[in-house]
């Protein structure tokens, strides 16, 4: 015993550091194999992940490390999303984009429910299924974008603002859903919780972010420690992140906020804007990866697993484009496209719900697999029909 | 249950945030408050995580996750710590850095053997104090120069090359000390391991670094991805921090190695060290605070510990300064003192010491807390003594 635990904790280093490494070198290497196939770099990266997760060459296991790492990575990137936005740009296409929401809450849910139901799946099942396809995950479509240089366009904030309108829905959604699956119903609590969402989202994007705008002129000013910007920034994001999560709104969401709080005030500190950047490029894999590797293909071994996924992917995919690009319609046909195709993938959000869900016993596994499959795949789909439908029209803010 | 692990997914990823949240505020504020006092902002940090950590307020837990970022954070600092060195720079006073190096070795494994000899303990736990008093831990020192600049002075450069020296005859002396505790005294293996330490070190500034300078024009150049420079560093810095801790080197080591190999090919690329010092600013917080968190003040109460924890606090200061300062006695007395003082701090290598130590069951709790007093004591011990030393010379390479 005495010789193991010395050995122990010297492998547990080694174990991180490879563990660390690749997944990071990973990310990159396919990363940069996609783009010399002209194809996004995300995709590469969550490939990576699906590559040398458990269920193909089983080189990195997901653990509670690469979930924290990975968590901590999408609060990140919605974070300098979040400083790409600002506050009178999304109030400007607010209208449109709570439309947009609604439309692409409503026919995934219904939808998706509706089509469990053919499969003789139980009431459950078939609104947690809904459920998984509601919120869709816009750190795909920022990453793309913001790639391509168009998270300044018109659609690219009406995205931006639906996808935060919908995470917010979806979520009280999942809360219904999941109490009711607990067999409570209590609707004080539900209505709490939407009443905390909605006045969580008000409060920072109406109130704080000009606040700062008026009264800091430049941020970490009078602070002494050196970097205060980044430091100023970094606690502005993890306590709204914090926060949002203890209101019960999605972590991301209050990253999001916080981004968007500083957006002005950051505006012209490149310094700041390139240290976010280091740190993002830093984190962001571990999240791509980390969607990656949740993917088990052994399920798809029974054919019925392959043509539901195939079915419930195909719904999740139409009721998107349609509802959200009817919901953007005012736009034109290009606009309503890039709009709906924009707010296809789905992401962490739906892997969450579906994680639950099979965590209370009301899914199954394959079931799970299935939703899995569906969030990856509206993830993967997405960024090859936005790149085109973007790069033609240069409609800059 | 059902409702229960929906409940406490969503909890655990409210206490992760929170705790992020805290531990990188609670670091900024005291950094701030520190400034004031016009004392390091590190010592701020580290008291930071004194005081929320268990022990006094009890904000946040010590856990798996902030062990791994404590890692992380300072992987990360030896690498931009490394990106500040010239291998050239390391080189040119190389004999003085090993001479520095050894005295800074023998001195505290023998005084701090002996002092325990003193205290009636066995040769294990005196060979184990001896050990954890060995290896400088340069991340403190590296802060504090860095901080204000003088990373480039002769001392600066003599006190990071004896800290590379001194951190790997600090781990031999750990792996003979640790089987001679077990019980066995397996030469060939320690013999390999030594040889494979050197070797690494060898390999890596002396072949990969002049073959980078020789070779890559540009860091990243011909690779398509976006930010590829920033993606070949963090690549290169987790490479080698994994295979220098499979070797059985530190693996701060191989980052500080990474960081020296392409310091000379990232010279001009103020785009690249920004995004570094983001990705560093960000991690470096758990570090520090990580190491406060494990320091309990109860074991205290009992005066016979704190007198043991004060006596072996002094040997330990005074051995390095003497030791180390004779080293580098070829710098006159002000550079012998830079010298001397900046080698203090033990930091993180002690405490792993002290953790072996505990995990084999060879020392009692009450001497892992003297050690870790001694740890945290003389890493806050000596940023007093560095600045007034090195503001006045202004002895830059």
């Amino acid at each position: 015993m005495a010789a193991d635990t010395a050995v122990s904790a010297a492998e547990h280093a080694q174990h991180l550091l490879l563990g660390l490494f690749l997944i990071f070198a990973a990310a990159k290497v396919m990363a940069e194999v996609f783009e010399r196939l002209r194809q996004p770099a995300v995709i590469g990266e969550i490939l990576a992940g699906v590559l040398i997760g458990p269920y193909v060459l089983g080189w990195v296991e997901p653990s509670e490390i690469t979930h924290t790492l990975s968590e901590i990575g999408v609060i990140l990137l919605l974070f300098s999303v979040g400083l790409e936005t600002k506050p009178a740009s999304i109030i400007k296409v607010g209208k449109t984009a709570t439309i947009v929401a609604v439309l692409g809450v409503v026919l995934p849910f219904a939808a998706g429910w509706g089509l469990m139901e053919l499969y003789g799946a139980t009431n459950i099942e078939g609104m947690f299924v809904g459920t998984a396809m509601v919120a869709t995950s816009v750190g795909i479509t920022a990453r793309v974008l913001g790639g391509m240089g168009m998270l300044g366009a018109t659609s690219s904030r009406i995205i931006l603002g639906a996808a935060v309108i919908d995470d917010i829905l979806g979520l009280l959604v999942l809360a219904v859903v999941a109490s009711m699956a607990a067999g409570s119903t209590d609707f004080v609590k539900i209505g709490t919780t939407a009443g905390l969402s909605l006045g969580f989202v008000a409060v920072v994007a109406l109130l704080l972010a000009p606040m700062l705008t008026r009264h800091v002129p430049r941020l970490g000013a009078g602070v002494r420690i050196s970097h205060a910007a980044f430091a100023a920034s970094i606690v502005l994001c993890l306590g709204l992140a914090a926060a949002a999560s203890y209101i019960g709104v999605a972590a991301i969401i209050g990253a999001f906020l916080a981004g968007m709080a500083i957006a002005e005030v950051s505006e012209d500190n490149h310094e700041l804007h390139s240290q976010i950047r280091g740190v993002t490029e830093f984190m962001v894999p571990f999240f791509l990866v980390g969607i990656g590797m949740q993917l088990n293909l052994t399920i798809f071994n029974d054919m019925n697993v392959v043509w539901m996924a195939v079915w419930v992917t195909l719904i999740a995919v139409v009721t998107k484009v349609v509802g959200c690009g009817l919901g953007a319609w005012s736009l034109g046909l290009r606009g309503a496209a890039q709009v709906g195709v924009g707010m296809v993938p789905r992401g962490e959000v739906g892997i969450v719900v579906a994680q639950i869900g099979l965590g209370m016993g009301v899914i199954s596994e394959s079931l799970f697999g299935v939703v899995l499959f569906m969030a990856i795949a509206t993830t993967l789909i997405a960024p090859p029909f936005l790149r085109p439908l973007f790069a033609r029209t240069g409609a800059a803010d």
